[in-house]
């Protein structure tokens, strides 16, 4: 694509040449001068002047003397617009590895790809477009969407579902028992574990990440909802629409997020917890079981609270031997004084 | 099953309908009418006046009018029990898949079932009745008990021992290398990581939990020990018995845990602690390296107190910035009245 | 090998009979009349007398009365010596399992041995020498270095390069998509990744840890460092060479890491921070966005402080219900006295 395409593509307003030809996107510091980079805030559009960029998206109302750029309202969005046009994902043959094992009693749609050493059970289904990579293991009744992609490794338990547009990134594994005992005659006997897992359409999960179906009812990631690295969702847990949760955060059994919402790492969640709407936990937060995050709040700390309230009690925490120094100090000053 | 016969086998008084065909389990709130549920605490009996399960267990001495109940002293366990009968584990053909790979110096027991492209090394052994997913690797001369669930991907390293009746989660890892490193001559030079791993009867691991072998010890982890999803176990660690260990908790080189230990999520356990019987560790508790953590005793926080001074200090924590204006206060009203 | 072997191998001065034939290395406590054991500190050099090795190595200028001993300058690090000596790595013998899918248009170098059910994509090389294991993934254009050990199960994605020497465990992610996200239009955009993982020469990565490519840039881990089990790496971290990384540490994106810096499990960091050379992380050690750790500094706690002042203000915290206390009195005898 060239310089006038891109424009047209992300709807921008050309400044420069409108014939360069770009091959790909780059970071600013690294881009040459056949590739598409973006700059976005005060310091990025200092350095754009020095970038080798062939081409470099702006904001609207900005302009870099002396390079080609893209005028547009939102540079980063953009930028995501002319890689997926210049970076296609790759073209997988559709087809089934000789390797993979598939039941016979397992529906497939067309152009499906399920790489070599895969497994699908019985009553397992996979809508079109839908790419398993090596090694995936599908239980049986499992039901994948349309133009997912699940990456080496992933094993899904029997039963789960997932949506259209999925990605579930390598060693992810979803419906696992949840984590669930009676303690009775000395020893622990495993609650029954029967439930399913549900991720809704456009959902990603990182790798390794684990997710547990149901003890009895659902576990449900919600639509659009972005899960990193890592990451554990117990039984029963319930998540909203287009929530982000960064890596090693761990949610326990029953918690119920809204949408909207979005998390630091390593975040630790106690079960029975309820997330409301477009909360923001901070990265370690950790929030005690049965608690009530309000919508919108932002919240921070071990245990958590609103990042106000953190603030000052970090301050005065950092302040602490020197309010020691002074009671000490008033206590010798009563003494001295008046005694 | 009918409701008498259910009542029957949890040793429970019917009160009701003796011929109600019960099909499965399910949550007091979503059952339907040839369904068993169970109700315990105040709120839940009140609940039950509502729900359309066929039947459902409550605790002796309680009634609830207008359903089928069977009253018996522990209804959850009842309801596992039930649960175990209606929903009997899935019936799982014993043979070796065509695609796996089993070492004509293994030794397999009668009725195995060896899932797709399942390895089994040299010298490696199977108990009778235990199964292997797609994917399971058994290296040189590991053991496997009888009855045991080994689910998709899981690794386990050479020299490894499983028990009996063992489950272990998609993508647990049996037996890596512990972390060990000798600094020398500006590098780190890996210690020999030489020892085994014991999983003793009745453990059950979650989703892409590690456990490392000993250095040149053991590994131990109990009898009846259940261990969640993502969790750390280091080398030489030593569980005891039917403790319960939540997710993406870490457990350090050379710990010793007693028996019946609970501990809550992301808990962190330096090197060389000791966690005697029956102590709780709250999720997200820290325990410095070397410490001991009392027999019987719940500890929080990080580093981790006693339950009491964990709470008094938080308390204060949460009133320092009172505490600081009245510093303050005294302070002025000590200089404004007698300088 | 006799000790008299044993003691030129190590460089080290024997003490007491030559011909003893020693089989293995063991710990001092466990080790057996064929086995070497060593014995650094007055605790070990107590319990020597009593060990049943058939050797000890100690300290230079120490000695064991009645046993037979061998004297060098740095006792673990002989003990490592003789351990690679007499318990050599298991010789795997060269060659491509049957079951193996290897790309015609990869290049594998002499020696290499890739085991069952492992892929290897079209344009990926793999050095002489190296060892794949069962159902390992190597994608497209990956470049593996010579004598390195990948467990089963690892997934590399494509492009990424491993130097040699290289150890992966069990279930190792290496170069899953970074976490990036855009929100726009109500919903999250995901940001390119098309950058790249770096591991470079003798780095080894514990069971089940995920290192995400370069969003647009690399990922790179620096030769001779190490890392424990269930840790995150996140796109775009630059990690420098012959660091120590505990188990269940988090390092958020855009991260840089020095060289010979430590850290405890649990650690997390988040994105921009820059750790400096030879700094010491505590276990649970939290880093705020942004921050940097100072070449040498010990830092400990969540938001992390150098370890005098954190040993400080948990000191006062320990002792703020004591002050609490005096203020309270300090009030009372203000208003007693004068008012």
């Amino acid at each position: 694509m060239n310089t006038d395409e891109i424009a047209r593509l992300v709807g921008g307003t050309l400044q420069g040449e409108g014939k360069i030809e770009i091959r790909g996107v780059a970071a600013l510091e690294a881009a040459t001068s056949d590739e598409l980079a973006f700059a976005e805030g005060d310091r990025a559009l200092a350095l754009a002047a020095q970038s080798q960029a062939g081409c470099i998206l702006i904001p609207a109302g900005k302009s870099v003397s002396g390079r080609t750029t893209i005028a547009v309202a939102h540079p980063k969005l953009a930028f995501i617009r002319a890689a997926e046009a210049l970076h296609p994902p790759p073209v997988v043959a559709p087809g089934i590895h000789r390797t993979a094992i598939v039941s016979p009693e397992a529906t497939l749609a067309a152009n499906v790809s399920v790489g070599p050493h895969a497994v699908i059970e019985r009553g397992a289904g996979v809508g079109a477009g839908t790419r398993l990579g090596a090694g995936v293991y599908l239980g049986e009744d499992v039901q994948v969407g349309a133009h997912c992609v699940l990456y080496p490794h992933v094993t899904v338990y029997p039963g789960a579902r997932l949506g259209d547009r999925v990605i579930l990134h390598a060693g992810v594994t979803i419906g696992g028992d949840g984590f669930g005992y009676v303690f009775a005659e000395g020893r622990h006997r495993k609650f029954p574990q029967l439930g399913q897992v549900i991720v809704e359409d456009d959902v990603e999960i990182g790798c390794n990440t684990t997710v547990d179906r149901g003890s009895l009812g659902k576990t449900v990631i919600g639509q659009g909802t972005k899960i990193d690295n890592l990451v554990q969702v117990a039984h029963n847990v319930r998540i909203g629409r287009h929530c982000v949760i960064a890596a090693q955060t761990g949610i326990s059994g029953s918690v119920e997020i809204g949408d909207y919402v979005i998390m630091g790492g390593q975040v630790g969640i106690g079960d029975h917890v309820r997330v409301e709407d477009r909360a923001v936990l901070g990265g370690g937060a950790g929030i005690l079981p049965g608690k009530i995050v309000r919508r919108g709040t932002t919240v921070w700390g071990r245990p958590a609270r609103p990042l106000d309230e953190f603030k000052k009690m970090y301050a005065n925490l950092s302040n602490l031997p020197r309010l020691a120094e002074k009671v000490k100090e008033l206590s010798r000053r009563l003494a001295g004084k008046y005694e």
